[in-house]
């Protein structure tokens, strides 16, 4: 027999379908300030929907000073004794452009062979709205949720929630629960059911390589000066062994080597390496002694961005440049803290600078660690059970080589945990052109969203205690 | 007693100034398609002193398609059975910008503090003009030349020379001579009576590595392939081993270690490493066993003039570039073959390329083999002579580390000599705002090229017939 709140949900689809055309329709690109009024539009219409729901203490949330694009947040505080999940999602969207790459208007959401396209359909937006849907009808059907609910629905993740931290610092009694649930966050591939249980850290700066005052002519100085791209590509060829090592020891300190257990669970993810590699016309090249996802999900990186110096114009210029530039950066695994991680690299390229050069390291790039749900916790298992009753299949744990700073800003503020469940899929456009959301992940979702709140609802709240890390 | 071709020289030289500056007033800008006008400018006033000094033949040479900017030739053989030089000068100059940065405009020469100021008063037609009043004086003092004159007043030599190879293959008869002077290409020092005697060669090309077919993101791909970058660094550094010596040991062919006898003469040269690194805030920097003049005259290298690849805007962007660049040329030194060297340098970066990067080479900077004047040429020893005779010292024989194409091309289609006898300084701002040349070097320079053509017409013809190539 269906759980009518389930049946509810599904039965109302093509009112969510609806209204999330018209959440599409305003252009909320939080970096563009021109949208201002798209991101205002949005928030009203999520706000409008929250009020409808009879959600409590409706405000929005800046840091402190008051700076930034709000988040907006709502609480149900309908079961006292129940487990509180704060729930996440965002309103703003990446900007459209390349404009003319859209087969139609990005702001313009419509519906084909069983996709919705539009600017942020399958990020953040569809995706939000499986969760607010799937709340609403808990609200319609039973008249309250099954467990507490604080939603809390940023405006800046797409701009790399600059004020994020600050909401979390500010507002941190308001938003104190048992764990994070996200809306965020993409599914791996259409073809696996996967829950995403890790992402990496990330890092980064800049070096300027400086040999003389002012570009020389190699007529005059050729083989009497050093040239500065000589000693940068020397720099950077030094940051890895020949196994593809980071020639850095301290780079690893807190890197635990991948156990037997997790090589034999990523060796068991069908995952076709041919043909991943062939679509970008490369070949798998990293560290010697990983498989390709051990490198990509359990393993550390440092790789240069972009590099430059002396003439780069058509035709030949005979300059020895006095300076070349690089930019870094570094994907971090849990255990490394990203200030010693990246101190390593720097003074490891210090170590191999040449004394007839100077180096500058400046253009701090902001650092996040890198996360892993705690393989026991209470709302991941909720999570494996919401989607083995609704796919008959148990989730593959996969990680992702990117990185996810609301994981790591929640778990360093607020010392809780997060469990992504999104039912955006990473093929779906996101950051592209033709963004777009599949129809079937709506149902998917509302199954699978119901199911998990089911799933929370029965765990015994001091479940939670032993994770929270305030 | 002062010789009375000289004496007419020195009493002339007002005239000579007045000449220079009305020369030097015509904007003979090669570069520039707008200032045609100043190249004809030019040479009709070059032309009309050819004329009034009754050279013969006068004619604009160009190669056999009649494109590029015409060569002015005149000759007067006045003197059967003695030598025959070709006497070489340029009437084109550098593009003057930038125009702000010039004290008085570039094509309005004025004199201040013993110097005369425009552009291309000191490349070339100050010592043009040396080398032209001085055949004036003896054609009005003596009524003939002591030797046989064929003058070759180029029109290409700021913008590469390209035209020159075909004007000497298509005038082969007209222009045989016994060798070659020429009154461009300057001395190296005020402080120093120096002969150049040799140039390096060079050549260049480019390059592009590619691990991928497109840009890819650092989180999804951050460990598991390529990054050209890195690859690219390899490459470059891989050119040279510890010492400063370049690790492909082909590039090497043909080069011959200095003598000990050239060594020493190197060594007595005055030269302030010290005071000429501090100007540049630069250190020392070579092949290990060399001094600093050693390696700029008499070892090759390779040098990076550019590179570049991935995001080089502001801030960060956490791209694995698709590919990089660089572009690479090479100081050659007497002995090398360029085509022979620059494969060298191929063939070691193809050899290091690992097998998950492509590389592609192209953008060939055509090439020149070094140059360097036997040191028993008795052309050299005529100006050996002369400078000796009106300085009272003996020239320094010195080299440079740039290339001069005119003696290259010369040598290898007419197969003659050529002795740089111009009395231009090194420090006076060719190629840059400002150009000056001083007053004092047309009184040095009359006194030397009335000399030398002494010197010349004392050599028995036959002396030359051992040097000459054809
Ligand atoms: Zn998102
Ligand atoms: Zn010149």
């Amino acid at each position: 027999m269906t759980d009518p709140v389930l049946k509810h949900a599904l039965d109302h689809q093509p009112q969510l379908i609806e209204a999330l055309k018209t959440l599409v329709a305003c252009p909320s690109v939080g970096a563009d300030p021109a949208m201002s009024q798209g991101m205002e539009d949005a928030r009203q219409i999520v706000e409008g929907r929250l009020d409808a729901m009879e959600f409590q203490r409706l405000q929005r949330l800046t840091p402190a000073d008051g700076t930034g694009q709000p988040a907006i947040y709502g609480e149900r505080m309908d079961a006292p004794g129940k487990p509180t999940m704060l729930v996440y999602a965002h309103y703003d969207v990446q900007p459209p452009d390349p404009l003319e790459k859209w087969d139609t208007p990005p702001f313009e959401p419509v519906e084909r062979d069983g996709r919705l396209f539009g600017r942020g359909i399958s990020d953040d937006k569809g995706p939000m709205m499986i969760a607010l849907e799937t709340l609403a009808a808990f609200v319609a059907v039973e008249g309250k949720l099954p467990i507490n609910v604080k939603l809390l629905i940023e405006g800046e993740e797409e701009t790399g929630s600059p004020s994020l931290p600050g909401i979390l610092e500010t507002h941190r009694e308001l938003l104190d629960a048992d764990a994070v649930l996200s809306a965020d966050g993409a599914r791996w591939r259409p073809d696996l059911v996967a829950l995403n249980v890790g992402s990496r850290g990330n890092a980064g700066f800049e070096i300027r390589v400086q040999t003389a005052s002012q570009d020389l002519h190699s007529g005059r100085y050729g083989g009497i000066v050093a040239n500065p791209l000589h000693v940068l590509s020397g720099l950077i060829s030094s940051l890895h062994d020949d196994t593809g090592h980071i020639a850095a020891p301290v780079f690893y300190e807190g890197v635990a080597e991948p156990t037997n257990a997790e090589r034999a669970e990523i060796a068991e993810i069908p995952y076709d390496e041919e043909s991943s590699f062939e679509v970008i016309d490369a070949k798998p090249h990293g560290e010697t002694g990983y498989s390709t996802l051990e490198r990509l999900w359990m393993r550390p990186t440092v790789d240069v961005n972009g590099m430059w110096g002396g003439y780069t114009g058509a035709g030949s210029k005979t300059v020895i440049p006095n300076e070349a530039f690089a930019k870094l950066t570094m994907r971090l695994v849990p255990g490394q803290d990203p200030e010693t991680a990246k101190q390593a690299v720097i003074q490891h390229l210090k170590s191999q600078l040449p004394d007839y050069a100077s180096m500058d390291v400046y253009g701090d790039r902001g650092q996040g660690g890198a996360y892993a749900v705690p393989e026991d916790h209470p709302l991941l298992q909720a999570a494996v059970s919401a989607l083995e009753q609704t796919t008959g299949q148990t989730p593959l744990k996969v990680r992702i080589g990117a990185s996810l700073p609301l994981t790591e800003i929640v778990s360093r503020i607020l010392g809780l945990d997060t469990v992504m469940f999104s039912f955006a899929l990473s093929d779906e456009n996101f950051h592209a052109p033709n963004e777009f959301f599949r129809l079937s992940s709506i149902t998917d979702g509302l199954a699978a969203w119901v199911q998990i709140m089911r799933q929370i609802e029965a765990i015994d709240r001091q479940a939670f205690s032993a994770f929270r890390r305030t």
